[in-house]
């Protein structure tokens, strides 16, 4: 039985973006010599998302909306009431809406089937890494890190 | 360490269906040999779906009422505006709502626990996998690709 | 390559409530002393979820209320209209919402990376079981099963 494990990042710079992980991915199968066996992706944050579809950019685009329309920006969350918390560092993002996206429309990791040495994806689909809570004053890049599995023979 | 791989194909025939995979996944197990471990099922399509519900036919149809709902066939969305998208076949249908009833409201793949030679089931657990962009003017079947892999002893 | 598993089972009380299992499944991984490996954990009920994401108080409370604003306890759903279903016990519960919260809001199963015999989670990670069609009139604690299973060398 052989194990691969790779820590990786992502840096992004939107409020919402959503990137395509899957040559990079594709890349690693190569390097583990697993022919057959699982791939596992998990990001490491709980305001990211992790998804299997389309790459085509107007999609994504109706991807981004859909997920802004589904989980406004404020909505008087409870966890945005900062002064009611415990322990937070002065500089907490008002980010509830970047959790709820996560936690509800997203997935908190993606299993891939790896067979005869070959990532097994449909002509269309695509491994996409969402940004839910990106910089702001959104001057930066923030650096996301996932880590890439594969266990298999 | 045993790696069992089955391509598998399914024909779908309404616009939103959704099947009942779970006599033939149990099948798998028994062919595969492997006593514990973990099976993976993977659509091969980003217009599908994979649950792990109840396959009560009340249910079933509340399902689909609530993705209808959910996710209206048509809303200006971007990516059903053909002409701005390039290389596009002139068949190409009308599915954003079936992009978005995957991406939000289902999952990439299913892992569940093999152990004993058992598929772990709760008694009212079944394996679901569902139709989202099924044949227009609906006179024909789809076929939809799902892969089954187990790893394990 | 080993093999860890374990039948594990919660108490519940409220109609919504959230549970934080982390500690207990990092406990499973020193036991199965797997190093490297994948992580599965799979309730065995269609009406519980469970989830990867902060254990914030106030974010466990918007979580619970932006899941009783999306699925309404009672929308003329068909699975609810008992006296259409067949061989239904006579103390069938009103849940129809339970399963929607499961199939449409959570996720079937949970899997995460194990490597150097450490569960792999980013700073804020916390795994989540939520019950979502708890006792009424909420007297009593349900049990709830759920499978852990740790696959690797």
């Amino acid at each position: 039985m052989r194990c691969f494990f790779r820590m990786c990042d992502l840096a992004t710079g939107g409020l919402t973006e959503i990137h395509d992980l899957t040559d990079e991915i594709i890349n690693y199968i190569a390097e583990s010599k697993i022919k057959n066996g699982h791939l596992l992706i998990q990001p490491m944050h709980t305001t990211v998302g992790i998804y299997l579809n389309e790459a085509e950019p107007l999609l994504l685009k109706d991807f981004e909306r859909e997920l802004d329309a589904r989980v406004p920006f404020s909505n008087d969350y409870l966890h945005d009431d900062i002064d009611k918390r415990l322990d937070c560092p002065p500089d907490e993002p008002i980010n509830c809406h970047s959790h709820l996206k996560s936690v509800f429309f997203s997935n908190p990791s993606l299993s891939l089937v790896v067979f005869g040495g070959k990532l097994q994806l449909g002509r269309y689909q695509k491994i996409l890494m969402a940004e839910f809570d990106g910089p702001c004053p959104r001057k930066h890049k923030t650096r996301r890190r996932y880590v890439v599995s594969i266990i298999g023979a």
